[in-house]
């Protein structure tokens, strides 16, 4: 479908986070399930309720611009799931293997705040202000699930000196 | 191959960063020859110059450690270009594309922020500060490669008015 306008680019950059979201909600428990660390564990057992109220946000949104959310899937998503899939499957280390599975979320996460920012900036741009206000809940949501993995890491690996021992063992 | 330790998944996330940034050179250049604002296409060379030195930067500290940079290829940079020409390609109108190339490259800068913040807290980590400094240096300039971006698409398209008739023509 070609993008003619503001508009179109600003529709198409919501169906590519409504995929990506849809993608991460699959995956989500996989990474849960495979790490070990009880903190980690909560974190995206928390983060994964709040994107499922991130893709009702979307889907208010599309509502109310009277818009069908279906698109393309995302490709840059699904490239990063695959590529955290394969990661997490070469390590049996647990304190690695946490370590990795909080490496591959952050870069998900980041790829929601480039998303969600640019989108954020088109709604504004179209004077949707309403819609930029709904999509900055969300990008906080982003923000603080990125900076509470940076936290699980430094104080569960990189601090408390705990996992030292998978350091070049 | 098997990641036994920390410091094979600090190997593995280089080695995700340096097919990353030659993949981005191969990309960048068509990014540059299609957009046609004079000022993103200055910013997009800037950029393309300065990951040449990140790429240089990546090998210096492979040669330090003594390994070799070669890995598997980025899945999820993979994923991103491809996006990014996908949605490029639909778009013919000149402010609008422009504003697709930075959407664009704003995700992957934030890949790599998110990569690269993840190998220098993986230096640490392994006690490899100088490595860990090397790699913030290369963390300073995405950080800034995504505010120029960001300030070109709030200069030049959304905050002057200038390419307003691109909206909902």
């Amino acid at each position: 479908m070609a993008i003619l306008d503001f508009y179109d680019l600003f529709l198409e950059q919501l169906r590519d986070l409504f995929s990506a979201e849809k993608q991460l909600i699959e995956a989500m428990p996989y990474f849960k399930s495979i790490s070990t660390n009880a903190e980690l564990q909560e974190a995206i057992e928390q983060h994964f309720v709040e994107t499922q109220g991130q893709v009702i946000r979307l889907e208010n949104i599309f509502n109310d611009l009277g818009e069908d959310p279906a698109g393309e899937p995302c490709k840059a998503m699904e490239g990063l799931i695959q590529e955290g899939r394969l990661l997490v499957n070469k390590i049996d280390d647990p304190d690695v293997l946490d370590a990795a599975i909080i490496a591959a979320l952050q870069r998900v996460e980041h790829y929601e705040i480039a998303g969600y920012g640019t989108a954020r900036a088109f709604a504004r741009q179209i004077d949707r202000d309403n819609i930029a206000e709904i999509l900055q809940e969300t990008l906080d949501e982003e923000g603080e699930a990125d900076k509470k993995l940076t936290s699980i890491a430094e104080g569960g690996f990189f601090s408390s000196g705990v996992n030292e021992e998978a350091v070049n063992e």
